[in-house]
């Protein structure tokens, strides 16, 4: 099979090189096109991020001489790939997303402009990926042939939302409280200083708990007159917190069902869960989505991040809440799961269902 | 005025180690008789703890040249102290602190050994001092004459009790839901491996959940013939962490009340808060119990422990709960107030109200 | 005593805010002129830091009302205040430190662009304090009348330099190879990504090695037709190293001496120190300038910085070396005695000697 | 091939964990016995292990069921396999390594007790494989007929020994300064208490410094009647500390040559530096030994240590030092080359100059 030539908006930034990292030896997808905000662009890529790779491993050797187009060449993008990944900020975001998507390239994004656009799905492939159905409409209201947008959730809520979603046809989620202990890598590059989370928490991240609390609702909602109506069934509280850890998001989670499960009946579904990114073989999907750990002290992010090369979710401690009806951990990867992973896996759902040829 | 000679059981762990240095210039209390494991006994507390003080204050000069009994040596205790602190193990506690009560000394107990015995008090001098009424009907059932215990609750409830009970007069607290991020040093010495928490959060704290779930249900009680029946109005629900923190634990907690308060009412209390600790001026009452902090990333335990000589609780980000009534942030020193220091007011509260005498 | 009003120039900064909090009930001075770049001016101090002010202490009251001037109000400084404590970054020092000087007011500063200014004294007041002689002719070459500019050395060296210097006029230093590991403080604010050190060592510190090879050269110098003159009779070899600690610099030093002495007579002068600092008993002077601790694993940077009020210099494992004379480890605390204290020290001497008036 | 069958002495420490881990797919050998301290022997190894797996790898299934044997039980390690890995502390090496090579099973050794004696290898295949001639005298004087002893070095001299060796042959080294930044992971598991090194530094690692002298000393020493004399040409001076870092082991080294080489024969060496090791393809060599990194800011723990699957040195800064003739920092991960993987490499050799069949 030939591979399908994309594109990275935003190529120099952390998400950025994620992106890189990840589609080196993607078995469908090449990276053929790279763009950056003007003052990156100009050069190749290696010399563009010189410094300030951060990634792992290294630069991948062919992408490493690709060119650097500035964000702002969107007739070059054309020439050279069939979609693109958006690895830009909100505020880019506004501005170049619907251009890409204009000028006939399917945009998927890690961004959060569009996550309150009511065409535009918030994709996570194995809770809703029958929201795509609305695209034929999204592009038809803005005139767009081919393009397209298609985005993705904050990281803060990727490591509960699938466990918890794996329970909702069945037993109905009402109400979620929800404490996060966040990485620092997801403040991105330089993010954090160091003296401020170094020996320390901090109780607060900017728009977080608003975003923990919305993008779900949308994430459950349904299509009414070609719009994604959020469910009104479910309430979400959150307390989101920064720790002294490099990746990895970490949530302490109190549900409350419409139909109350029992603790034998959640297990059993989470080890039986295969979501549609199995069944499909997404080659990002892993293995098993939702690991369930017996041991009293886990998840934990150190040990458990990296599972299923960072695109699984691991659970633990799922126990009888005094309040509500059960609590549990969950952990996933937030730059991988979270980020790239999760925008490299709604391609290859898009790609499987013939959104991107 | 003479100061009244004290004891500390334990003298040589962690907890023992904050007793000696808080009660260095204690304007009430003097240390004059040290005990500990037998394996530790049998020389002065500087040769004991030989490279074991664990303090950022050298020994406190006097006390360094104390002999350390063993524990056992309860007529040697008798002797030379009045009370006595026990900072001693709970299985140990087990063991001797009934026996150092019945001799006829008071123990100002920091074990939680004692805490779900009926008549024996858990103390936090700011909510329940009513509780002490009950030691004369402990000691004639056990047919002590001079002795009794008081216990403290455990560290992990300290850092939004304050607060709530604060409010709970007035409004009747309901449901909590509390999801705490707790300091290394909580575990003593050497307590948690490097190689456990660094980069790393544990989600799980063996009985530190049920501790906190129940302990705040007997503060909260009511003596009925003779004993401290736990309230049936409050329900908690705990999550309990270990993050790579030295000192402080922190708490994100919703809450709901029977009459449920404006935010400007819970402020407004919370400013004006003087708790018998102030009004009696014990001496190791901070000078506002309650802080609120209106930055909305506070507190942070790297920043606010220390307020009050660690004897405050800083507490923030108050605002509605989508689930609950209200959530917020409240945090407290572990090893200050929420150890040591806590058993330091406990006593002073004992003090002035003639228990000790 | 009527206070010297004294200016801070870059009052916002992390230097900035440890002047004011150090000087906040300083017996001679008294901040009255607080100046910082044009977008921070032109507000309350309080509001010139909002959000920003880092120190453990809140913003002392009254100089949370001063008014923040341009650092080129230079004719403000000149009515408010008698001579001011720099704390700029180098390239803003370059263009400024001399006008203040030219102006009239004397510069004591933090900053690194004039430590090469052949007659500009780099202090250590308790080294070099001889040095001062200088500044007539500092002066009288730039035909500044009351003005002159004394600036102390970079953090990295303020460790072992004291303890080396009280050996080198008997022993003579010959060579010096010094391996420092440096706290993240010292990269000011916001510094060092939480992403790059967090469990992990950096090797490398820009232009760091360089400073520490060659002014403690200037420190032990000599004063030669109204030039300070380096010693050549030094060499000083530095790997200087970032790691994951907050505040306090340490150093692994191996040294040779002309004449070696013995470990005894080492630990016998050390002990008995008693700079020029003491003698005139400056108020941010310790109590005891080196502090030598027997333990085999001191000093430590979170347990010794703050000795002396982060302004001793604690040392240890003095020992034989394989190939120089002797090694041992040497810890300072480097925004107190590295930055701001060093800074007061220095106007501390400077006043003593009336220099100031 | 048939794999050779073999025996890990200490396997459910750290370090023996890290074996079984790293002989998962071995293709040589295949662990067939696994024995422990008595009160950890006679279950299964998962349950002997239970909740003391600290591997980021599942244990391998098969292993997993092994029968954990004592230590003392030699005749069944006889029974079961051909040779061993010793892999537990020095006081216990004492007793049993000595037994094992008598009952005619050649020990290869992580502990340091033989490291002294002087016809037993201190082995790093790269630098002095030939060393191995000993064996046949170290049989013949204590009349093993099998069995043998080769043990490795010291975990904190791996990172440096194998870029100064390459040197060594042409250019001499006659002096090495080194100030090592060690890992928690060095002291093995529970190991170093959060408390002591979180947000700190600890200058001092018992008996460390001395391994760090000596070692390489006999390392580079010649056989003469039947021992290996160390070589008195070389002279080590080695300050050694412990920094919160989980793994790798950090050196500044200082070094001075009989014939100086120059920066540009060093690095041409290092680049070129092809080891028996990869000549011979030992399936635990790394592709290329030495990784000479050009920015100025490598090697960092973090981000090299797991270079060449861990068993790679990674060497940058190099620099003429102003004292002796030249500076780098070098990194090695130490529980990886610097311990289990380093044994398994030893045995590699061994394997291949047929020892051990």
């Amino acid at each position: 099979m030939e591979k399908i030539p994309v594109g990275i908006l935003g190529a120099t930034g952390m998400v950025g090189q994620n992106y890189l990292r990840l589609l080196e030896n993607h078995p469908w997808f090449e990276v053929t096109f790279l763009c950056a905000s003007p003052h990156s662009a100009g050069k190749t890529y290696e010399a563009a991020v010189e410094r300030r790779w951060h990634m792992p491993t290294p630069i991948p050797k062919r992408e490493s001489q690709l060119y650097v187009y500035s964000i702002d060449q969107i007739s070059k993008a054309l020439e050279k790939c069939q979609f693109v990944f958006s690895a830009i900020d909100t505020d880019v975001a506004k501005e170049y997303e619907e251009q890409y998507a204009a000028a006939g390239l399917p945009v998927v994004s890690n961004a959060g402009y569009h996550r309150q656009t009511p065409d535009v799905p918030v994709l996570i492939p194995e809770i809703n990926a029958s929201h795509l159905s609305i695209l034929p409409s999204q592009q038809q209201k803005r005139g767009w042939e081919k393009g397209f947008i298609v985005t993705k959730p904050n990281c803060s809520i990727q490591s509960y939302m699938i466990p918890l979603a794996a329970l909702h046809e069945k037993f109905q989620l009402k109400k979620i409280l929800v404490t996060t202990m966040q990485a620092v890598s997801g403040a991105g590059y330089p993010g954090v200083p160091s003296w401020d989370i170094y020996e320390n928490v901090v109780p607060y991240i900017a728009k977080e708990e608003e975003k923990t609390e919305n993008e779900p609702l949308k994430i459950f909602g349904s299509i009414v007159d070609n719009e994604i109506i959020p469910t009104p069934d479910v309430r979400i509280s959150a307390h989101c917190n920064r720790v002294p850890v490099l990746d990895g998001h970490l949530a302490c989670v109190s549900v409350e069902f419409a139909t109350p499960p029992s603790r034998e009946e959640i297990l059993s579904i989470w080890n039986a869960y295969t979501p549609i990114t199995q069944t499909l073989e997404l080659p990002s999907a892993p293995e098993k989505t939702i690991l369930y750990r017996e041991e009293l002290n886990r998840p934990q992010p150190r040990l458990d991040r990296d599972a299923g090369k960072g695109m699984a979710i691991t659970v633990g401690r799922l126990r009888p809440c005094n309040l509500l009806d059960f609590r549990f951990v969950a952990l996933s990867h937030n730059t991988l799961r979270g980020a790239a992973g999760g925008g490299i896996l709604n391609a290859e759902l898009l790609f499987t269902q013939r959104y991107l040829t």
